[in-house]
């Protein structure tokens, strides 16, 4: 079997390619890993390395020092920085650089979450759901999991709860998290230095960024003790070296029929790609208008430009036809294996032709669930604290277990923060969202949609945008407070003109959930289930997991690769980024990196190309050598990696990462960070050769 | 046979569906469509809808009195409204009524074309080829067409000739056209009224436009003699009443293989839409900075959005499995009649399997020829003269048989007309369209192709285009003409920015076109030649070809459908436009029509739709019943209708037509047009009921 199939998706791990896979922490390979990198690691390096490994809301993070220090992207900062700038000192221009501990910053609303338990609790959630279908499914389900969070964590807010659904519906966990709201940024580099080459040299390698920062959590007003940290190394990786990287990739669909991607390809992924891309079209034009438009779009911007790339990715791998090709054989290998079984055969019937069956509703109901209820107002951050604001006061009414899932008891208090948290807001963004929400919507559900009347009434799009967002007073988090804490009666007697809007559409949008859930989702996770345990019957429970935002384990090693008769080293120097530079944007140098050119070994490698399996989330993951050392921070892979949602490529998929080298060169030589390099251990050793 | 398929893709007559077609004069199939309508048409009533059809450079019309008057669609002339209009004097808002032929304007640029003759140049043509491959093969057909094309018309100004390429490549006919370049505009209603509901109504029925306008041809200062006429009627077409559309569709692909059409679907259809849908935000934000950029943009964004909801009727065709299987179904029974005559294989081989293996080559060029050569600049008007002043220059310096083809001897004379044509610029909007074209292609290509670096040098994309669009005085007549006149010296010689850069790129341009043209052209045509001819061998001769803004005639019947259970009725009124107006943009009422609506008899008949086979082109196509009677002008279709590009599906086609009725009626009592009426010979009979 081994490599015959060339996308091995997730088979018995013997079967798969040697770096296929984002394995949990409980059921990782160790033996295979060695066997297939010629390490000797453990079960105490793993425990090792996962206690030292975080997550933020959105990314993975590394715990570097005794005292708090954490090791990201700057990308994962971006949000931050942002917030703490003002269009007149922009720190995403100038870099964050804290002369000490005193001066670092807090983040409005970051969270960071370290993983201290993982408990199996399949059979119980498998017991909530069994004979019920349709939206019935889908709340008991949803009932259990909140109470499985409740009775473990309570409301403690140092902790986090999580019922993690693993091999879509194969496994449940209980995932639990010491969680720490008190982050503080300690240093981001310019931006421009972070994201040199900016989208056309995201997704790609060659790559020349420093795309890395550090953040320090706090507990009480101190930095929080960390013995279990990750030992900062300034020595570069070697091509070929063994690598790991831990960290919580966002999302796969690895274990999806045939039938269910085509849908992504046909419908899904077009749908999705060509209504951002309009948004994007209207941010560049709104960017271009003034500098302070420049200093608003830019954090919306870049993540826009970022999914979309990513889309264009996966769009290219469901039209690959040897990638899709090794797809199919695997699916239809499968299935012999189930066919032969006529036991297992009895007792799930045909999930195949289920979810095939399904996919005409998923068709025709998608579209106003993502427009309606997934993507609702583009990523405008006041309608976000509305609707937050709008449902929590309606859920709280209700007993935790008939609430939407994301405002249960134990989920609450993450809302709360999210809606609390201080942030500066800009209408102008706001209402471009908004708008282009709007319009879009009203043009995929067709202007003859009733649902169209009841979000616009005979206002236009951009008027009622206009109206609501220069009207709202959420941009206030006093005002926001006052309604979080006034309740539904607060809510409803609310004159803000925002507030009045999402609670008048809320019929809409909690309809389009409605029925996508009930027609849709609770029949596709039932029928997901099912293909679960056919899988493990037919291939052994050593399998791992979709990605589903949680802490992973992928191993690999410092590899470029050959493609179209061109082949790409593994390491690219300062040297190369130097060369690279034109002077024109986004391949202008940062200044304070620029100035720093002299003192800074050409020679010094800054990014490398692994053989690791990473997603989106998987950004600021830590690399670890098989000493457990970090080497580098994961912050991208290439357009042609994008395939692995859907399977692992041997010859083209590779993770994208910055070196601790790059970055401890630069804390050096660019940035004066002398006491974050003396906390790493890397402060004395060359100070020989510094200049400033 | 009969029916069997679904699709029914162009098989012998007999076995199409009755109103499926887009049929040539000299071949249309007089008895059968008496036979499916019980008319009894003949070949004078043929001779003379011909005689009385005539073509814009992109649209139809129809010929309504004796002394040149023409109609065609509001937004067939809205460029021409557009070059008419001043931001202070806007006729798209104020609409376009001379109260006298005096007062009628010249539309600049724009021509009328009436066919006059064809005659079968096959022989010459594919004697012309034969032995040839690559750019040689390409080259001395473009030869052959552009001598032929001089043989007959010289460069006679009043007369076009064209060689046209039919059954792609089964047949070469020379059509001969009366051409006239003094068209002016004699009336266009408030372009809300023509255009009411705006893009969400586009491509939708039952519909409410008033998409009709008036043209008329001069010769020497004074109108045309047309005694060849469509008879004007204000009697309202009747439910399932035939009807026979005229015109000039512009494109169909009907002749595709599958494998070509999943190029289609895969990778022509997404990258278009997503890169039009990124201009049109850009655009949308443009337009809201000030009453100026809506004015300026307005022209350009409609043309895009039409075209991206074109391309979203086409991209659901292409994934609609029912419509597929039949489009599969009906290239098997080709292939399979093919098989069986051994004779026919041994000629010519396998065209499926080598239009097959060609997919991945044209997969890759094809991103750099669209991007580079089809749609270079984005539409920008001083980038699109720049190049036809440039090309020309170097172009006439060849024998005309090598040239480019657009500018051998015969052709030159139409690309002079659109360089010398004055009509207003807007450096605002070409800066836009230019930036986001070097923007998008340096995302396709990547920034590491070397055909980037020369298009951008160390410039940003925004730098570059306000550079030379800043600083070009190509907007000037007399510019271009110094330089149309000055040939090739003058252009190397000119120091102007925009000329200096078309200069400059052209060997990526045409390299672009070289390539693709080489490698994927060529081989591209000799394989569709060759299943054209095994067509004919396999269905007979009675087949209609692939349109290709010729003139056609198609036949049906005004009729609705049922589609999800919901019927829709063939006929609107001006009732059900009251009804329809909201107040908000783009439901908000034309001021003129609403102020005319006491006067308009309610029940007035406004929009039809019919069974008739148009696309895009047959805009403008004079609708005729079997008396010869002029009784509306098609003017769009539906979104299910789009997958007529790629076969004709009889439960959803349908062409949306505006009636003469609604024409007369808004002459008459919106805007008081009597001499109009009276040309048209219904301006007194109803004149007891006027109220003006």
């Amino acid at each position: 079997m081994r490599r015959i199939l060339f996308v091995s998706l997730l088979l018995a791990s013997t079967a798969a390619a040697a770096e296929e896979g984002m394995w949990t922490f409980d059921n990782f390979p160790i033996a295979a890993a060695n066997r297939a990198l010629g390490t000797r690691i453990d079960q105490a390096w793993l425990d090792r390395v996962r206690m030292a490994s975080a997550r933020t809301s959105n990314c993975s993070a590394g715990i570097v020092s005794a005292e708090g220090l954490i090791l990201t992207n700057e990308h994962c900062v971006a949000t931050c920085v942002a917030n703490l700038s003002t269009p007149e000192r922009d720190y995403a221009v100038l870099g964050f650089t804290p002369a000490s501990r005193a001066e670092e910053r807090r983040c409005p609303g970051m969270i960071i979450e370290v993983l201290t338990g993982i408990d199996d609790v399949t059979a119980r959630m498998q017991a909530a759901g069994r004979g019920l279908s349709g939206q019935a499914f889908t709340q008991a389900r949803d009932a259990e999991a909140g109470r499985i969070e409740s009775e473990t964590c309570g409301r403690d807010e140092t902790r986090r709860c999580q019922v993690v659904t693993l091999y879509r519906g194969g496994q449940f966990k209980l995932y639990t998290y010491r969680r720490y709201t008190d982050v503080r940024l300690a240093f981001a580099p310019e931006h421009r230095a972070a994201a040199f080459g900016g989208d056309l040299d995201n997704f790609s390698f060659p790559r020349f960024g420093l795309d890395a920062a550090l953040i320090r959590i706090y507990e009480n007003d101190a930095p929080v003790s960390t013995p279990n940290h990750f030992r900062w190394t300034e020595a570069p990786p070697t091509p070929e070296q063994p690598v790991f990287v831990a960290g919580s990739p966002g999302a796969t669909q690895r274990l999806l029929t045939q039938a269910q991607l085509m849908t992504v390809r046909d419908m899904t992924l077009p749908l999705e790609q060509l209504i951002w891309s309009e948004l994007r079209g209207r941010l560049i034009r709104f960017r271009e208008e003034s500098a302070e438009n420049r200093f608003i779009a830019a954090d919306a911007l870049s993540g826009i430009e970022n999914s979309y790339k990513r889309g264009i990715g996966r769009m290219r791998a469901l039209i690959d036809a040897r990638f899709m090709a090794g797809r199919e054989a695997a699916e239809a290998d499968f299935r012999r294996r189930v066919a032969g079984n006529a036991e297992l055969t009895r007792e799930i019937g045909d999930p195949w032709a289920d979810l095939a069956a399904l996919q005409a509703e998923t068709r025709r109901l998608y579209p106003a669930f993502y427009m309606l209820e997934t993507r609702a107002a583009g990523g405008s951050q006041l309608f976000t604290w509305a609707n937050q604001i709008v449902r929590a006061a309606q859920e709280r009414a209700r007993p935790s277990a008939e609430r939407l899932a994301e405002y249960g008891e134990a989920r609450l208090p993450a809302v709360q923060r999210q809606v609390l948290a201080e942030r500066p807001t800009y209408p102008a963004l706001d209402t471009l969202q908004l708008s282009w929400w709007l319009e879009k919507t009203r043009e995929i559900l067709t202007v003859d949609d009733p649902r169209i009347r009841r979000l616009l009434g005979d206002e236009s799009p951009e008027a009622l945008a206009r109206r609501v967002m220069s009207g709202t007073r959420l941009g206030d988090p006093a005002v926001r407070r006052a309604l979080w804490e006034g309740g539904l009666a607060a809510v409803e007697a609310s004159d803000d003109p925002l507030i009045r809007f999402v609670l008048a559409i809320q019929p809409v949008t909690r309809g389009a959930r409605r029925d996508y859930e009930d027609r849709v989702q609770a029949a596709t996770d039932r029928a997901s289930e099912a293909l679960a345990r056919a899988r493990f019957a037919a291939y052994g429970t050593s399998l791992y997991p979709d990605a589903t935002g949680t802490l992973r384990l992928t191993y690999g090693r410092i590899r470029g690769w050959t493609s179209e008769g061109r082949t790409v080293e593994p390491r690219t120097t300062f040297a190369g980024l130097w060369a690279r530079a034109t002077g024109a944007e986004p391949f202008d140098l940062a200044p304070r990196l620029a100035a720093a050119r002299p003192r800074i070994p050409a020679d010094t490698v800054l990014n490398v190309s692994a053989s690791t399996d990473t997603i989106g989330g998987s950004s600021g993951s830590p690399a670890v050598n098989a000493a457990g050392e970090i080497v580098g921070a994961n912050f991208d892979s290439t357009v042609l990696t994008q395939r692995n949602a859907y399977g692992y490529d041997p010859e083209v998929n590779r993770s994208v990462l910055v070196t601790t080298a790059a970055v401890t060169a630069a804390l050096r030589h660019a940035y004066g960070m002398e006491h974050l390099l003396a906390e790493l251990g890397v402060g004395g050793r060359r100070g020989g050769r510094r200049t400033r």
